[in-house]
């Protein structure tokens, strides 16, 4: 499955070119930025997987008379509403590195940490400011691109007045979700199991997987009914990724996710993990783990201890019974998935299992 | 003029407590801020003039049939597409205080002061920082909310394609308008007359009056190219009220702007003003405007030391000539605007006036 979405990145790579390079022709003009912002969007951008954007026609393709095949115009719609996809999620990963503070993202500095090397050397009065600030405008610049991609699709006009209040009210309910996560991660309190499923069923799961699934689904002509079901397939598939990402996170290695070991657990990350592992702990060790949870300078002994325990306590175990849980109301949805191919439900499944095994 | 834009105020009110208590209702269960974050918006929106939003209106008025007469179903597009660009005003002026780090907003805390003065007394590791982070998804979810309105209006498909396109173009250049004005107010170089004014062409002009004068007209059926005039005439509004804007910061009452005198000296904002006192003054003077300008705890008596030398050296009457040039070349639009009628011709013309005479 991996494979079969990685397989139109290229594609995907090449439709932002073209786009930006379009919009820096016309746009640059009006501001001396145009022409640098786009090539770090573009840069940015191509840097990761690009998942979201092949999702849209895996999304499209599953709704298909002949199974899976596309045909020019709609494999063009499906390309350009992925690099849209794209964008949106360069926006939310822009803002949310100026709330994290993070330097790095994908192997390099964050937008805004580029501009806070630019701004550096010359007479800014403070660079750190100054830096987040162009970060906060390249995000929001990075959304209306992609608003501006969707308004040019070749799609019935009625079509693309689903499609934009889908991608806007999904992206109302992302930005609400972070909210919380945002406010989760600043405050030194417990976050309960339901808190932290709902965030992953919004912020990860309706944005990675259900608005890409469901707005391709939307292209190809899926019927309401349909999609809604896509959009809670999707929470699931994002619970799962979300936990496997954690799980990943703590346990894998860090050569494979580009994370130092324990960095979630120094930033206090809210996780599923997290909460098991206090729930099961005895007062007295709830209370060594506050002493390692979130301090930047935690030892890699301390995050050892925190390991070992999470192994010791069964919370991996606990985990993996959670994971298969969702999985299996994963499964159940996608058999009421009535209106789409044999080839369609397979390619789904497919596509829960990657969530469950993946490695990176 | 001004009383005609003031009138619509309650409706755009009403328009936006409707949404937004429907967005509340829906998108409760999402996140806890929900809630929370509807009702500041609503205060944020409605607290201001609300001109934006009223000139859609007037922008689909000019070009009815009958002088200035909107239909019903019109009346509700254009008050609803104006609630839409108040919260996009909102998205606009949350990021910018963040950016300026500008704690007051229309007489009450900004967005993310607000949010900063909610988590200190919850047990924040480090409330500036969080309630900046809440205030950035705070801006997003207004703007994409205002996206949602406007997929909602009951307009034509094909119409509704171009609102989106021209609005999500439009946003991108205020986008990359803001880095230029960000990067300006944050680094310690001259700035040339003409990128003054293209920043007053595209952040001023063409958010507060271009887009929403050609999305009204474009509502009410006018064509290209009466909409590319109107964006232009736009332009030459925004410079006007902005020159006119930065003349009342600086000589106005502070009682009447609500800005601490002399505020835009201190935080040496890059005004027109500011650029042609620089090219008079002498080599000895400027080194003393450099002491002045930028420093945050500039006495008053320095402040009125560089006010009286606007007045010595002829800035304000050259501001003023510079004025009737961008008035003269207003003029010279709204006479080629022969689609719209003589009301239509007429209300342009009063704009206009407003900006030229307005005192606060």
């Amino acid at each position: 499955m991996m494979n079969e979405l990685a397989r139109l990145k290229p594609a995907l790579v090449r439709e932002l070119e073209v786009f930006l390079a379009r919009a820096t022709a016309e746009d640059s003009l009006v501001s001396n930025w145009t022409q640098d912002l786009m090539a770090r969007l573009l840069d940015y951008a191509t840097r990761g997987k690009m998942i979201r954007g092949a999702l849209v026609s895996t999304g499209a393709r599953i709704f298909t008379h002949e199974p899976g095949l596309l045909d020019d115009r709609m494999t063009t719609v499906c390309l350009r509403l992925g690099a849209a996809m794209e964008l949106i999620q360069s926006l939310l990963l822009i803002h949310d590195d100026i709330m994290d503070q993070d330097d790095l993202r994908r192997g390099k500095p964050s937008v805004h940490t580029q501009y806070i090397h630019l701004v550096q050397g010359r007479k800014a009065g403070d660079p750190q400011r100054l830096g987040e600030s162009l970060g906060i405008c390249a995000g929001d610049v990075s959304g209306f691109l992609a608003f501006e991609i969707l308004a040019a699709l070749d799609l019935e006009p009625t079509l693309l007045r689903e499609l934009f209040a889908l991608t806007s009210h999904e992206l109302t309910l992302v930005g609400l979700a972070q909210m919380s996560d945002v406010y989760n991660g600043g405050i030194a309190a417990e976050v309960g199991f339901e808190d932290i499923i709902q965030l992953y069923r919004y912020k990860t799961g309706r944005y990675t997987f259900s608005l890409p699934l469901m707005s391709g689904a939307l292209c190809a002509g899926a019927d309401q009914k349909c999609r809604q079901l896509l959009g809670d397939l999707g929470e699931l598939f994002g619970i799962i990724f979300q936990i496997k990402d954690d799980d990943l996170g703590l346990f894998g290695s860090s050569e494979r996710t580009g994370k130092p070991l324990g960095s979630d657990i120094r930033d206090d990350k809210k996780t599923l993990h997290r909460f098991f592992l206090f729930e099961r702990a005895d007062v007295s060790e709830r209370k060594v783990f506050r002493e390692i949870f979130g301090h930047r300078n935690a030892s890699e002994k301390d995050v050892q201890l925190v390991l070992n325990r999470m192994e010791g306590l069964g919370v991996r175990e606990h985990i993996d019974t959670e994971l298969e849980r969702y999985a299996e109301q994963a499964r159940h949805l996608i058999a009421k998935l009535d209106q789409t191919t044999r080839w369609g439900r397979d390619t789904l499944e497919g596509l829960l299992a990657y969530n469950l095994e993946r490695e990176t």
